[in-house]
């Protein structure tokens, strides 16, 4: 299994390394089953094991909820910082990043919707750990927006390790302790011609394997942000790419190309050979670079969310729509949920290693639909999307 | 790989095994794309390989619409007869069995539903196979319901077949050949009080491998009925399972609560260790019994599902309900959903062999509803069903 499996990338808030070893029930679920199915029942014969081999991947304790937001969910080993100067550990760096991210992304999303409040759960490990989620639903603009941050400590089998093959081959390496911290936010507006956009920035971290002197640590960086239309308005698709663009330009001008073509082959619902929207920037396992420099990258492009998405959605959010764009939003948030449930990696890892349900899947919309055999009319602003979701273009 | 996979269970109208070996799309898809992508682009890197496994497990011709209904969908040497007497094959028998079902069925609904009528799409395949897909979609009573039936032959490798092990360990079997037919339906009523239902009934034959003399050509059944209400209406619900367990007691004492288990194990949502609804029966991989048996088995349970049903939605398609009705119906309808595309079988490998994707998801109902962290009010009726769903219940 690659380390990918680890930090899954895409959707999910985060989520997926939320997890818990033994339920997929938080504690304060008041239906308590009667008879806790902890294994797969004989006669599910899936013919897929993979989540049973992730399920015995990674062990962690189970979440607790906080009534207040600590200064930091680091560990005291971290050598955190409250102030987390450009002195403190790149760990602590990015949790400060990613808070302040989250609670300025979260005042400016309020700011526009104009009356409803994020509702917050705070949740800590008992060894370390923990995480912020903040969703606001049914609001005057916002059908349901989620912006999560957590911090987790976790230990990592050796075969999930990918440093531990440097080990000598007489040498079995134990489980490797990793940490992993990330924002992921994924905000529907109601109006069908205001977008949605997903985003998620993360950092990674495995500690050496103590019994494998060769092994070295390992760090990486992943994330993107993404735009999904059910309309487009090509000034406000160029206007999302520009912004990414400039992003990755203040750091290799190679990043924006690769990243938007990696962003359009992540978010592909193989089964309709369409992607989910009008794509970005997405990277993943991304540590050949200067470790500063990504950091510094990461935080540029978690900063450029709200000068990329919170203009065009003030822009549409009270364009007049009929109950047709109404249909059509819907059947692409249909599109939205198929990508989430069955291929992105964060949700699919996550419901499948028992993650904290309600935050892996706060990124499905509030509403969907499905027709059947549903084709919007040759030349139709439905069928330009649905176009430019099968062919991804160069918006830039 | 076990040869489960090559008959998954489950729902998606059997479509599993209506996939193609090239394309996702069907021929009359007008948005052709400038690029077809059959390969999973290399940042495409999921913690599964299933999919890749699978795709690459079946060969099969693609699908070709038709303009009206053949009399069967068999080759000329299975030596098919339109009256399918005692005499005819079992091939022929179940194919005349479940188009009879598929008719049958489709008038009741007509009738209960009082205006809308089904739209069908007939295809076959060059070789030999073909199916009838009917869907109703906006009615009066229904949201959306499909029937449909598939007859398929196809080649699978010889890893995939279970036999083939029982070949001596120097001889390497080549393709194995096999043929199935299925009927599989979905019906989800508007109002939240009618359940929904899905049944499922298949057969599946394998040729004995040309160059491995001892494998034995291999056949079994599977299939199911279970039911999906948002309220509980105890009177509906043991209604629903005397049908089932009538069915079942006429063949074997042991049927009923082996496959009212096996149904609740099945429909199990693990990440939210609940079940899709209240079950019903549900059996794979039935080959211990006489076939001739079995096969009135599967055609009695089949039949049982207009007696089951249809009472049961004439009772309540009329019945007065709030929007809070409504927006529960919405949720489960979620939780359908998330069955459907993360655990259902022949939901996921038709997805990810290319099926027909109108027919695969035309199990999903129209509309459906994610809300953030909603948790029914202890003592509701909503509680009640929600508990039924994570503590499955002896109903008669």
């Amino acid at each position: 299994m690659p380390s990918t499996c680890i930090v899954p990338s895409g959707h999910s808030v985060f989520s997926p390394i939320r997890f818990t070893s033994s339920s997929a029930f938080p504690s304060s679920q008041r239906l308590k089953p009667r008879i806790q199915t902890k294994t797969v029942p004989s006669s599910l014969r899936s013919p897929s094991r993979v989540g049973l081999v992730v399920r015995a991947a990674v062990s962690m304790e189970k979440e607790t909820p906080e009534s207040e937001r600590p200064p930091t969910f680091l560990r005291e080993s971290d050598g955190h910082d409250y102030a987390a100067s450009s002195s403190s550990s790149v760990r602590a760096r990015f949790e400060k990043m990613i808070r302040e991210v989250q609670d300025s992304l979260c005042s400016a999303l309020e700011a526009v919707d104009g009356g409803a409040k994020f509702k917050e759960d705070v949740w800590s490990r008992p060894g370390g750990g923990g995480g912020i989620s903040r969703v606001l639903q049914d609001g005057a603009v916002f059908e349901k927006a989620g912006v999560n941050v957590s911090v987790v400590y976790g230990v990592m089998p050796p075969e999930a390790y990918r440093a531990a093959k440097a080990a000598p081959a007489d040498q079995k390496p134990g489980p490797v302790p990793f940490f992993a911290a990330g924002i992921s936010s994924v905000l529907h507006p109601k109006n069908p011609f205001a977008p949605t956009v997903h985003f998620n920035y993360r950092y990674f971290e495995t500690d050496a394997p103590k019994d494998a002197p060769g092994a070295p640590r390992q760090w990486w960086f992943g994330g993107g942000t993404d735009l999904t239309p059910s309309y487009i308005f090509e000034e406000d698709v160029k206007h999302f790419h520009s912004i990414q663009k400039r992003a990755c330009d203040k750091f290799d001008p190679t990043f924006y190309p690769r990243f938007k073509k990696w962003c359009d082959d992540y978010f592909y619902i193989k089964h309709r050979n369409e992607r989910r929207g009008l794509g970005g920037i997405f990277f993943d396992d991304l540590n050949d670079y200067d470790q500063e420099m990504l950091l510094s990258f990461a935080t540029e492009c978690a900063n450029s969310v709200i000068p990329a998405y919170i203009p065009i959605v003030e822009k549409r959010k009270d364009t007049a729509f009929t109950d047709q764009h109404k249909a059509w939003q819907q059947l692409r948030r249909g599109r939205y949920i198929e990508f989430n449930l069955v291929y992105d990696r964060g949700t699919t890892f996550g419901l499948k290693t028992g993650g904290r349900i309600e935050s892996i899947l706060v990124s499905l919309p509030l509403t969907a639909r499905w027709e059947y055999d549903h084709k919007p009319e040759e030349g139709s602003e439905e069928w330009k999307l649905l176009d430019a979701c099968i062919n991804p273009k160069e918006w830039i």
